[in-house]
């Protein structure tokens, strides 16, 4: 059985690795990021890849698992910011 | 003697708990957040909501310490954005 201390991980885990990609639907819809922070997403992205090396040094999955689909979805916002709606 | 792994994790804390501080810092510059995206800030917030819960459960100091700091430093893109430089 799963602890429900667990399941509290989980569900955040899920919230940081998903939260860029409202930011990304946001962009292009409005099809400009004049707004949006670069030095944000290179934190956060920063912040996905420690994570990432932090939970493969501890051997926990879970932490790897969110933080390869944070690294992912976090580079989209950063790409379109940089490359494709320049301002 | 603090371990390398916690090192990495103390960066990674700090990362994550401080990438909102450039966004904060974009919307006044550019005086509008018009492609900034609420649901992205709400996500942010709520991870950070719940890792404090985590941290809280677990009772792991350096959890809730960087949560409470993402908390308040989160919710200040988000005033703004609902509040302040509304669409």
């Amino acid at each position: 059985m799963i602890e429900p201390v667990e399941l509290i991980g989980l569900a955040a885990g899920f919230l940081t690795a998903f939260s860029t990609v409202p930011q990304s639907i946001r962009i292009i819809r409005v099809r400009q990021a004049a707004a949006v922070s670069a030095g944000t997403y290179f934190m956060l992205l920063g912040s996905y890849i420690l994570w990432l090396v932090y939970g493969i040094i501890q051997g926990a999955i879970s932490i790897i698992f969110w933080n390869v689909i944070g690294i992912i979805l976090g580079a989209a916002v950063l790409i379109m910011k940089l490359f494709i709606w320049k301002d």
